[in-house]
């Protein structure tokens, strides 16, 4: 069972939780566990059962779509406080497409399993209406990812990128290797590698081991524009 | 005012009406009109105002999104007794990106206006429900075309647009320029127009003036496997 503080924060997180009976309230307390996912663990996939609804505590999800051949465009990624819903898609009748969910660091979470989650929805249309709207904020989310892809030069989506990063961190190093990036912005390793001995040439920013440097945001800026 | 006829038309492609109150009945019948779309006009952009929930009647909706440069990646196409929500997207907050819609022919509808809807939705649960929810089986129409887009060679997509095609019209002869194609399918004229001498040459299809006619569905079929 959770600790009080936990169970507090958990319930902070989800709109629907007032609109609750006290019954609900319990079976939803009954039905909350901690669980911990190693980096690199596949904890959705299409052939995998529906675990629930996850609640990011510490570490990051990453959703993506992959083709047969292998290729991932990666779709958002979930920071902590954030909601993975595709963990419960199967309760979710109107989403028919297949996700993977990978934790990409060390990740802890809050798991309300799939069963009391559905009984949730099922009963409470609150319950559901939440869902559907959350969905539909990573519908956004999606389109952006995509609206990049399609329509911006690899080098506008490559300082996006970089940019939001850094800013995310507040800090001018950018921790990644070049095939954690590749699949970010939905390219290949060797466009990254690419771009980034261009944007290395060009005095934006210095590689080593795995650590990519901001020497000159503003340069890097004016790429955006 | 419409005819009795219509009225019970559009309810019953409502899910939630039997959920409205009496009041609310009266509110939605007071605010729903007949509308008509010359071909090609753009119904929906993000400059437009928010009209409101549109429901086909006969003719073809097409909804799809627009770079900077002018290209067009077709989303979604709606057919008689599909509703149209992004005309009606400024009511759902959760929704944050920019999306176009355009009569493909000359296209009768019934508008539901915005004032009304936004009222509706926001005192009745159920017609918020029931937006999500549909607006949810866009994104899975919508992570379709992407996947497409994103994962199968070109004449594979080709393949199964043609294929689509004749399904939807039980007829073998599809009548689109390779310009109307070359949306739908989110490519350029070119390579549209490249990839269908390619399928003429090896017998596939035939094209004459806006006309294309499948001659061996078992060899367009066999691209798609």
């Amino acid at each position: 069972m959770l600790d009080k503080d936990e169970l507090q924060f958990i319930e902070s997180k989800l709109e629907f939780w007032e609109k609750l009976t006290e019954t609900e309230k319990e079976l939803a307390h009954q039905n909350m566990a901690k669980v911990s996912y190693p980096k690199g663990f596949n904890l959705h996939s299409s052939e995998s059962e529906c675990l629930g609804v996850l609640l990011v505590k510490t570490g990051e999800l990453r959703a993506y779509i992959l083709s047969e051949e292998g290729k991932e465009v990666t779709l958002y990624r979930l920071m902590p406080g954030e909601f993975c819903l595709f963990s419960a898609s199967c309760v979710i009748n109107s989403i028919t497409f297949d996700v993977h969910v990978d934790a990409e660091v060390d990740t802890d979470a809050y798991l309300l399993n799939i069963g009391a989650f559905s009984k949730l929805c099922k009963q409470n249309i609150y319950v559901e209406n939440s869902t559907y709207k959350k969905m539909l904020e990573r519908f956004s989310d999606v389109m952006w990812s995509m609206e990049q892809i399609l329509f911006l030069s690899f080098d506008k989506r490559l300082a996006i990128f970089l940019l939001d990063e850094i800013a995310k961190s507040n800090c001018l190093e950018i921790n990644l290797t070049q095939d954690q990036i590749a699949k970010y912005v939905g390219s290949a390793r060797e466009v990254v590698s690419r771009m980034l001995k261009v944007f290395q040439t060009d005095g934006i920013l210095e590689q080593s081991r795995g650590t990519i440097k901001i020497i000159n945001k503003n340069k890097l800026k004016e790429l955006v524009r």
